[in-house]
């Protein structure tokens, strides 16, 4: 008998359901043949919670023909132990890896619920540092302002609509880097040199570049028909920008074929940026 | 022997690292003892990066004087076979997981490296509707506008500084989320009312609270020594938003203790908002 080629996969967490989500996402990713309806349930916190839980994904059993995956990151063991009993698969991460990571650190781990997200005092000055990217990325966007620049871990710059707004709030959202953009204009285009606000900062730019069909598309849905978004326009304002990245020797990626983490992750990576995470 | 209470994790991936950072930070978060440096390797997608990382974990392994962590989310099998024979305890994510799942799916996985978070054209709508939520809460942040609202899925409301901003550009990159926010100013305080712009989208409304304590230490920063940060300002603000909520039953969290991930997950499922993930 041919199993369904439709499944349905639970992600499930007694916190935010975030870590869950990233590595069930990752893990049926690998495979394209068959199409997953993806459920995230946070905060299953109480046995109640998990009892119902329990439920649905049999009521999904019946219902798909086929048992559910259940990928869960479920810390308190009482859960866990009523979760394991559903007509699912179950992926259990943390009674998968906590027993050999006890084992090598001679120590019984807190079995402590969303513990990597949760701010503890020690914790604060990093958290607060984020929250401070955020707002500086927001302060220091599409070359609203200049004269932070000198706080800047990195100033993202590239023509209009290629993406640096996104990438520069998920830099400082994730990583904590404060991150300002600059847009080249036509005018800026022209000129040989840099534009005067980013002169002093020169070791701080990165460049995006994205393929003009593209950029052309996304300008359309803001002014349709426009000039600034004719295909014309855009493979010239491409083609432009990107000699003067390499006139002047700056880094740069596509932003065409890529998400926002990878686009950050690239761009750190090429830029040796390090991630700021909460240390512990 | 008691063993150094300080060990060296290291988060390798042939993708972007946020899924093997993600996970391997959830479960060292679960030995509070114990301090962690942690270091994150993205893009380990050659097998001369592979070497270059096992070097490292190696030279790490002797100058801690204990074996470094290693967890893995890396897809490739010649790459995950040069790291793990390294001097680290590996926790392999994909060898641990695919094989029950293959099983499960009666079908290979197809290996590929960063499919997550990779853009297929299957994927292209989805990825542009984040996008798209990103640039809807910044053109929506703050009161900016508020023609808008009809087609947002939540107006987050709150005194000023309390974390509005960086919940609804959390919620606009992680899920999809189209998400404005609104300020409640002194003037708001005094009528009995919904501000206007508010009152046509009550079932939109959710609000954001925080300790009065924590609000004047924030908006200290922002202008010191202010009446607008003084203790007695932001205690009384803040009871009369909470009155607010509770006379037009709104539903509301505190966002003292919590992380931005932790607030917006929380804020989502208590409103039913539904997180928007790339379909397969």
């Amino acid at each position: 008998m041919e199993l369904p080629m439709k499944r349905t996969a639970f992600f499930i967490s007694d916190g935010t359901g975030i870590t869950a989500e990233a590595l069930g996402r990752s893990l049926l990713a690998q495979f394209e043949g068959i199409q997953f309806e993806q459920i995230t349930q946070p905060y299953i916190n109480t046995e109640e919670k998990a009892h119902a839980i329990v439920e649905q994904v049999n009521a999904t059993a019946i219902k798909d023909g086929a048992r559910p995956l259940l990928i869960d990151t479920v810390v308190n063991q009482s859960i866990r132990t009523i979760i394991s009993k559903s007509e699912a698969l179950n992926i259990d991460v943390f009674s998968s890896f906590l027993e050999p990571l006890e084992e090598e650190l001679k120590t019984r781990s807190t079995y402590s619920v969303g513990q990597s997200h949760g701010i503890s005092k020690a914790k604060e000055d990093t958290y607060k540092a984020r929250i401070d990217s955020v707002h500086f990325a927001l302060d220091n966007d599409d070359g609203a302002r200049t004269h932070h620049y000198d706080k800047a871990d990195i100033i993202l710059i590239g023509v209009s609509r290629c993406g640096k707004t996104p990438t520069c709030i998920y830099m400082a959202l994730q990583f904590g880097v404060r991150a300002a953009n600059y847009p080249i204009t036509e005018d800026d285009l022209l000129d040989s040199e840099l534009p005067k606000a980013l002169r002093p900062y020169r070791h701080k730019l990165f460049g995006l570049t994205i393929e003009p069909e593209r950029l052309s598309s996304i300008r359309n849905e803001r002014r349709a028909n426009s000039s600034y978004a004719s295909l014309k326009q855009c493979l010239r304002e491409v083609e432009e920008v990107e000699a003067l990245y390499s006139r002047h020797n700056i880094g740069f990626v596509d932003s065409t074929h890529y998400s926002i983490e990878e686009i950050s992750t690239k761009i750190m990576a090429k830029a040796g940026i390090e991630r700021r995470f909460s240390p512990r």
